[in-house]
């Protein structure tokens, strides 16, 4: 960490300055040019504040040189990291698509869409019991008794299941669930990354839809931070001034979480684009810029969706996609 | 509500549509253009999941002509509100500053603190026991020991206070907050808005950092139609490309909620812009463009805060601005 | 087009309003809610300026049906369109790639780029010779001297020459050149854009970096109603609050251009990305996402760059990865 | 400028690095931490390019102290600037109110506007003769025809004019215009930025509606850079997700700007917002915030106006606004 003082700093203020970094056991490095001068921190700043430091009223800048993260950061973990769900892995090589519907409405429907995209190749079932809706107004989701009909689901189909949390509460109701998944609107609920620190069990963190790749990072952190450090990350588009589409799937996410982390990263296409005839391009770029697997909305009949239809794909429109997602990583994994 | 069809609708297709949307009680005024067939819904459409209409194959577009929001609407309540906070009132004409530091350190701070915003004129102490920070690592708060401290100076200086909670789980720490905050990550938490819902506590709601004003008023609905009216608006910056402020203040936000909803709205200038030489001219503009009050930071010694210090005024600073503050609000009530 | 009118309009007003819009030639369509009076305009709609319309005091909004571009438009050319430049078809099933430096230097670092790029697969040379630099010290470019360095590199080559044109004062100076590309930043210099509707040389029209894709089609719109409808889309990364990338590649705007438009659209993954390890992986998304070209920079000495340097490959990294480029093109037209 | 090296950088290429920033007169000061090496250079760097250094494979990140603008860098210029337009003042304690339509349509309509908006204290008087349009069936402006109307009513009534020009080309017609305005579409085009700055007269630079602070304030150096320093800036909302206003008002630019810059900075509250209602409040928050004058649209029947009419004020509510205008200054001056 770089400090870069105000050019008009009192030598008494960069002493009391320098004496507080020594006092947090780093050791400083000075330098001085014409109208700048430099401390340079040693040691682990990790954990330095850079606030803190940047309120000093001598402070003109604050460059940190290393990141903010550390379990999640590849630097210390070289290795791809393969998050093991109760026997299928996603990452280090291992690519998993997870399907299901946005909301869990019945039995009929959690059946069939469950049967069917396990037909289709798809390794997990996902279905929403707890929904983040705009309007209050708006279907609230199924809660405990939706979370039932998918573990039925689970059960006739041997699919391990993915589930949302939006409450640390119920985490409870979440013992079967084999893939949490935190929202996009709680990518920075800190209480809740806190209580998912202490399970062991895996964690699908969504990012958040205006949260830049470092703070998603850091999101990851805090669940790791917490000793659970099975946590794969989802890309699910961005918030942009463009109106074409939902949300801006930001692919180029991918390439640099590689760069940054080792955890895998998998893509929602559907969420991030919100149109049908977009999740499927979407899914492919995806693969081939490096996903680790991919999370698709499927719906036996879209039109009386109570959630996201416009987005959703008929299982058969699915298990055409799947047909082209498979030969599509066939290839990129042998290029 | 406005369905606007595909040209290529079948007459079925248009007449099942038809009957579900008359099954949910809407009249239905139908037109037809030469490419263009409309079907007009005549009813209470606030609760209509436009998703669910556009997930129909036959749909191009949805447009709402109501708005989602009925509590927080001005159309159903023409009328200002002031929102009473243990006897003082916010809105309707009446004008709070909240001052304070960013979190809770020490008895001495907070004493120290609240003295002096109170002599410069603050109608509210403010101070974070629960601090959301982006790194696991950084200082979270001191928790209850923090809303101890809190109510202490509160009892000292007689200043009601305000403090944010980030979990449903910790409410009753709060029965002797005066103001509860929802900050701006937790806009969209729905299961705390739901249970704040629940309480008749007022609730200071923080704009969601990429939320739009709709969706703001949105999660203001969340907890209006829980039973608690008493929902007082902060604006305090959004995410933009820029990265010369921390935030980009949107002070056109006041005029539009003014014009969209009753319900008081304050702003935020030290969280907005993150850089204490802004705070002064932001927060005159935010008066001369209608806010209902003000939320600033006040510490006792910036460069030692423990958060947020760049942003923080010196409570001799906080005494300079308040004087004009006094005079603008004067001012503007009068013009 | 629909025009909301407000609940309180006279019909005075209102019959004004339709004897406007009759004498501009629409026949009129109204209908009645409760709170809600609409005016279909039955027509051509392409060109009525929604702004005006909404000008009007007692119209609450306005819903265009019809897209305000109509040479750009799929709707009325449903066949994909293939731009020839100087024998070489992009677009409609022709696949291009666009090679070389960001800026042109030297002739011998023109040579050696344009017959590397040449062996490795390109079908065009790019290289900048009027640079639209942020900063007025930075190096802007050799102009003619730059545009005669890029002309022998075509001579010596045979391979057609992209470059980027910057006032139309200068169009006389691009008479051998094959392809004209407008950069961001000149999308809406319309007096630019007219001139070029003016010739009937091919344009690469890249995405202003915070323009809409409606936006975008109509900058074509502008080029194609002034008789030259000989525009290639290129999209080089729009404006977001991420900081890690030096823009956001948006490969969604790929299948929505497709939809909404019969142009052909490239990508230009190293102005997106600004990073060179991200070139790759990004250029094979765009594949997958179905561009129909890319334009990606190279220099033969990177580090001595006076442009771009840091997102430029070496000409051994662009051979493999047009290796894997020509591959990627080959599994999707056969998947 | 500070040049943060790769921890793998090998001995012989730092030293390469550093010879060849020697060799462009910069003084070298070397800094090493544990896993970093730096390289201080000291000298003036405003012109260096941090793209070019960064293509050096050895180095990780690059940090600027010095900001790469000079003449219009406050720490040369520590005065406010005031631009005299024909003998008017703009900045340094003037304040001046720009007001008029968006274009020029007839005679009638700009003697009548100039004369009312004369009478309710503007001292310049605006019109469009060229006006940049998204859509090429747009109404484009009366060109040389509207600006011999301008120039018919700068006569009438002695006000000084301000009118937009799209392209170094039209610069001879603009001789007897006094404010030569770039738009925000244009505050990148750097051609025409370069001719303005061969000449004396003054420009108005409207912020681009995706530029940063630092990026418009380059632009600025491009006109000064070539010898014309007379230049205004012009805030007039930036592009953000939100849309219930046309664009962002970025207030917080003003403070920032005073601060890093000595040139006038005026708003432009009809742009910004493009509702009518929102004009007002956020003229006198531009006025709270430290702005040097305002610019405002006027039209004499908004609703027939054939361009921006939903923005326009009439010049009834015009007088209204100036009569608050006038005192707000008034007060903040006293403050």
């Amino acid at each position: 960490m770089i400090i870069i003082l105000k050019s008009d700093a009192k030598d008494q203020q960069v002493e009391a300055l320098k004496q507080e970094m020594e006092s947090q056991g780093f050791a400083i490095h000075e330098s001085a040019g014409i109208n700048t001068k430099l401390l340079g921190l040693i040691g682990d700043t990790s954990k330095v504040d850079v606030d803190h430091v940047m309120a000093n009223d001598i402070v003109e800048t604050v460059q940190r040189i290393q990141e903010p993260y550390k379990k999640a950061n590849r630097k210390f973990h070289p290795n791809d990291t393969a998050v093991d769900i109760s026997g299928v892995k996603i990452g280090g090589g291992n690519f998993q698509v997870i399907a299901g519907p946005c909301s869990i409405e019945t039995k009929e429907q959690m059946t069939e869409v469950a049967q069917q995209v396990k037909e289709s190749g798809a390794g997990f079932l996902r279905g929403g019991a707890f929904k983040p809706r705009t309007s209050p107004y708006a279907f609230q989701g199924l809660h405990d008794e939706g979370l039932k009909l998918l573990l039925e689901a689970k059960k006739a189909t041997g699919l391990p299941v993915v589930t949302e949390i939006m409450d640390a509460s119920h985490l409870h109701l979440f013992e079967d669930v084999d893939l949490i998944q935190v929202g996009t609107r709680n990518m920075q609920n800190f209480e809740l990354l806190k209580e998912l620190g202490k399970i062991d069990k895996p964690v699908l963190l969504k990012r958040g839809m205006a949260c830049t790749i470092d703070e998603w990072l850091m999101s990851a952190e805090y669940i790791m931070a917490g000793g659970n450090e099975n946590v794969i990350l989802c890309e699910r588009g961005i918030r942009t001034y463009e109106t074409a589409v939902r949300n801006t799937l930001d692919l180029s996410a991918i390439p640099m979480i590689k760069k940054k982390s080792h955890l895998p990263v998998i893509v929602d296409p559907s969420h991030a684009t919100g149109i049908r005839f977009m999740v499927e391009p979407m899914a492919l770029a995806a693969i081939a810029a490096g996903a680790d697997g991919l999370m698709v909305e499927v719906h036996n009949n879209p039109a009386k969706a109570l959630c996201d239809g416009p987005q959703s794909l008929t299982p058969k429109g699915f298990d055409q996609m799947m047909k082209k997602v498979t030969k599509t990583r066939d290839f990129f994994q042998n290029l």
